[in-house]
């Protein structure tokens, strides 16, 4: 059940696709405390409660003991200590022995979520803006009440099935060449390739919509020898289209009035890559059809994915701030500068980048409403996604592209994936990875995946490697890395081979994780659940971070820890150990409940299955997913016996409706069962 | 065995004590390398080799997979990425099935350590200078080869008994009311104390050897004060001299010739808390001498414990990097600035701070031998540390004094302790603390220990607690967090009464940890070990990196998750769990070898004892040390039949030697033992 309660006078989002009426007065169970503008949703916290959801959020999949804050931002730094990311998911789930609901914030200002930070035992919800609906999800159950609220947020966003495939990406690519050399890299030696990500470095001066006719001669040809080729090519585009008449998109927003302004009626301009620049109106209806048919001229070379980045706003620094900051270094200038003074002076130039000031001095049309932005902050990715999308199916209707942003809001998982942002090479970003997955799902964001390998700093062979065995089940695979970081493509390391044969699990494993993602997506479910969502009753599998429920029939945990041969595994049922090699090389081992040492070498995965499931496995090896057609499929599982496994097939392009297809084991005698008793 | 080889021309560094013959040729199994000026030492890494040692550094126990970097830094970011840290710490054991072997490099420069971060397979160790050094140490284990290592380098900082009680600190603290405040807070609830830090506030504008006479009107009267209550004043002193000759210690010390100069004879100068600074050269004896004798007025005034900072040296910019930076804001004035430009700025202002530029460009006497600092860089906290007890000493030569320091090489281990620097309010860096305890003692580190509740960010009532569960069994047990940080002391938390609780189990175990750290510092032994030493054939223990063997007869293994009611322990051998609620509050299990979870709510920390140890534990509570006295031990073990425990006993405050008690279970009748069978 949803109720709706309204605060303020809330601005619209598009976040939900129904309508509820109003329910007067205050939620049950949260006092309300008016602190103009601001209004506070406070609770008492049980020792017992656990706290899940806040999408694309830093820490752990129990979100408690942290203040977290709802305001999207281009953050560099994922540390514990951060309050916001790219995103703002304003969803969350309280669940213990004794209740379960969810919350809904829907708030396009700046939300903060005390969860028993300050105090072990209290919960306090701020909008600062005070101008919201609250909406109230009980269920049964921690999934239930995630089915009821997504939905009433509408279906998730679906990709077309190449996205599925691996991906590989790199700030710094941004030629023909650099393509054909991945490819060549690639294919060469074996490696599974879907799609390859040009970064910035393609386009003309970073000028959306632009690309070097240098580096890139005939983008129509380079794309369709990638597609013969069976390779998809994934350029970036960002928010910001420089200031400058010259450039053809910036002057024809400006004459059809598509960018936002500030105050005094001027253009707003800000720098990011091109330097000086404009910012789309994408709150506004108008202005999103124009950036989305900005697209088609790429989308007519051939090019059917693309990812938007720089969309949180992100803002290198503006006129005005950057005149006050030289202000600072004027007053200071040549001055013997003791601790205040010199923490002044850094943190003039510092702070530029991003800030509040900037995003209060300029304007949406909000179809007519006119409203400061920082009151409608975390709308601007999604309305970009939106843009995108739309200018998509304006071109081709029928057809499934691939989108995936950087920054968005709950309503933008409609339109488009999200990846995990600019993380780091780091073994506490592997293991992030996996705690972002139950919580975006939560809010709608199935396609997700993280930068793997790391985005920021320098990968070792044993992280990329271990960060695969992850990446295999995400949906979006990419590996990406930032220039000036170490090469990170997987034929630059020693182990490559390992590496390689890692990602053809991938592949064998896609009928599968394909399926699970489309039942998920049409039947508004969670893909990635956390271990107290299915075993809500177990106190272990309720605090266990490290492991997460993969579809109805799996487990996965990743071995996350630096020279380790292994990992304990809490397993809350029997389960059927898989131990992944390669799409030909595995082994399987039937184990008992509870805790267990499983050894886990370098060059190996882990997977496991529940007793009673099977799991279809794509036999055969193959250079993308469009081989995967033709291999035959088996299955995996503890006992010959069990019922069989529900596949969902579809054409993977358009969005007719696919079958379900019951696979026996008695009618595939190729499959894999446990042999031996359980320990 | 230990084998001593040269290579270029070592500076002196007086980090060993014993003067070992230079062998000839290279060591066997390493290649050597010139690329000149560096050096670098190369080895292929078995699968099964651990790596051990390198001191006060990030990441896990194991240090394999990274790429380290001697070069003492400032760092206020303790993410994975990082390579420096405050402290050079030149040792590491590596050791497998098939061999083990200490190196240590005798190198005050900068030295990188590529152990295993760019091939899996491949170790580097690279002298930038090429002036070392080698000393490579053999022995039938890690444990062994350390003691011999400890043998080469000198005995360990003894620190007086009291500097085993709890210290609260903050950046803020700076009055005599402080002081009384924060007394007056922990004695009225009844928190242990025996000591409180004074942080840069409590100086007369941020000036050595000064206090702010508003603030602190009487200083003897207030150590006179707190002494009464048997408590002690622990004042901070920074490595920087502010340049100017209203300052009596600077004036002084300009008169005196002992402040560093550049390449013309000019006194060097860069900011840093007061300003622009002069900095001692603390490589030159006179200097040492002269520093060490400023401390004298603050003895007198009944001081007996400091802590030293800034020393790596920490410079926030000098008047040539400033000049610089502006040179570029004037460049780059009123430009429009796309990607290049706009880092250009940012990173002029942002990059000021303890560059190499300002590094190279002054110059140390060493007794006669002029060198660029950055040459010896690594050695200028040690320095520090020596002329502040050298300094003490010559005050009072029968004295133990309280004396940690931020920066240190090997050496340093003589004369002071070091805490972890500035750590943050972490989860990661609670697990981080435990991490670097064992490296640390392998370099002769033995009185350390983190800021407990993490410096920067602010703590959760759950993490502190947590990690006052950990900080427990840390020899330096101090509460310290950052200006503009949550209020960090126990009593302002609303579980204090918890944190109290677990603070009297630290005072109940004092008479062991006391022992065991007067052990190994008088038999060049660890404290802390890593599951690896004790356990070398159990392929799990060698890979544990959240447990410590702790003295002789324990083991710990710290919570290190938000929300966990309990985790998994790992137990090498037959145990006796001891869950810790308060020094009269705790219940005992016997657990067999393996995997266990273990239940730890919030306010319980877990000690294993081994089977056949006991462990002694003081009965009755205490305000202080002090107190102790006059409790009565009792013994807590598996087996009523065990050998018991030899106690070591002292003044606590001379050098003058201790003795040795054995303490019998059946001379003890309060003590606890195991009841019922180990499961």
């Amino acid at each position: 059940m949803i109720q709706r309660y309204v605060y303020g006078h809330p601005l619209p989002t598009d976040a939900v696709v129904r309508d509820l009426p109003v329910l007067p007065g205050d939620p049950d169970g949260l006092t309300v405390t008016q602190n103009a503008p601001a209004v506070t949703f406070s609770m008492k916290l049980e020792e017992d409660d656990l706290v899940f959801g806040l999408g694309e959020t830093i820490r752990g999949i129990n979100k408690r003991g942290h203040i977290y804050r709802s305001w999207n931002l281009d953050e560099v730094m994922h540390t514990e200590d951060r309050q916001s990311l790219y995103g703002a998911h304003n969803f969350l789930v309280i669940t213990s022995g004794k209740r379960t609901f969810g919350l809904f914030l829907d708030d396009p200002g700046e939300v903060t979520w005390d969860l028993g930070a300050t105090r072990l035992d209290r919960m306090d919800i701020t909008s600062c803006n005070g101008n919201l609906s609250l909406y109230v999800i009980t269920g049964r159950t921690p999934r239930a009440v995630c089915h009821e609220f997504r939905g009433l947020i509408g279906s998730s966003y679906l990709p077309p099935y190449w996205a599925f495939g691996y991906i590989q990406s790199r700030w710094g690519y941004g030629s023909s060449e650099d393509m054909h050399n991945v490819i060549h890299e690639h294919r060469s030696r074996g490696i599974p390739l879907d799609g390859v990500c040009l970064d910035i470095d393609y386009m003309d001066h970073y000028r959306d919509f632009t690309w070097d006719t240098d580096k890139i001669p005939d983008l129509p040809g380079l794309v369709a020898d990638m597609r013969s080729q069976d390779i998809h090519l994934i350029p970036i585009i960002d928010a910001g289209i420089p200031a400058d008449p010259s450039d053809p998109a910036s002057e024809d927003g400006v004459r059809q009035d598509t960018f936002v302004k500030r105050e005094d009626g001027t253009l707003f301009r800000a720098a990011v890559w091109p330097g000086l620049s404009y910012f789309t109106d994408y709150l506004n209806t108008r202005a999103r059809t124009w950036f989305g048919s900005l697209y088609r001229p790429m989308l007519e070379a051939g090019i059917d994915g693309f990812w938007n980045d720089m969309n949180e706003p992100s803002l290198f620094y503006s006129p005005e701030g950057m005149q006050a900051a030289y202000a600072v270094a004027d007053e200071l200038r040549g001055k013997n500068l003791a601790n205040d003074d010199n923490w002044k002076l850094q943190s003039s130039f510092g702070s530029l980048a991003s800030s509040r000031k900037d995003y209060q001095s300029f304007y949406h049309d909000l179809d007519g409403l006119r409203v400061r932005h920082d009151k409608v902050h975390n709308l601007y990715g999604f309305g970009m996604s939106r843009a995108t999308m739309d200018g998509m199916h304006a071109f081709d209707p029928d057809r499934r592209f691939l989108l995936f942003s950087r920054s968005s809001y709950i309503g933008a998982h409609r339109y488009a994936g999200v990846w995990q942002g600019d993380n780091r090479s780091w073994w506490a970003h592997l293991k992030l990875n996996l705690q972002m997955l139950p919580s975006l799902n939560m809010c709608g964001f199935l396609y997700t995946g993280a930068d793997i390998g790391g985005f920021g700093n320098d990968a070792t062979e044993d992280l990329l490697l271990r960060w695969l065995e992850l990446g295999i089940f995400t949906p979006l695979m990419r590996n990406h890395s930032a220039l000036h970081t170490r090469d990170q493509e997987v034929y630059r390391f020693s182990i490559w081979e390992h590496m390689k044969n890692i990602i053809t699990v991938r592949y064998a494993l896609l009928p599968y994780l394909y399926s699970e993602f489309m039942k998920a997506a049409r039947e508004d479910d969670l893909m990635f659940r956390p271990l107290a969502f299915d075993y809500p009753h177990d106190e272990i599998a309720c605090q266990t971070e490290d492991q997460l429920m993969l579809g109805n029939e799996c487990m996965i945990a990743p071995v996350c820890q630096q020279n380790a041969t292994g990992r304990i595994v809490y397993l809350p049922e029997d389960m059927l150990l898989v131990r992944l090699r390669a799409y030909n090389d595995m082994d399987v081992e039937p184990l008992k409940k509870g805790h267990h040492w499983v050894p886990a070498r370098l060059h190996e995965a882990l997977l496991f299955i529940r007793r009673g499931c099977v799991i279809p496995f794509a036999a055969g090896k193959t250079e993308s997913t469009v081989g995967l057609k033709d291999h035959p499929l088996y299955l995996i599982g503890w006992d010959p016996q069990a019922e069989g496994y529900t596949l969902y097939e579809d054409d993977g392009i358009t969005y007719r409706e696919g079958s379900f297809r019951v696979l026996i084991p008695s009618d595939l005698p190729d499959s894999v069962f446990a042999e031996g008793e359980a320990t």
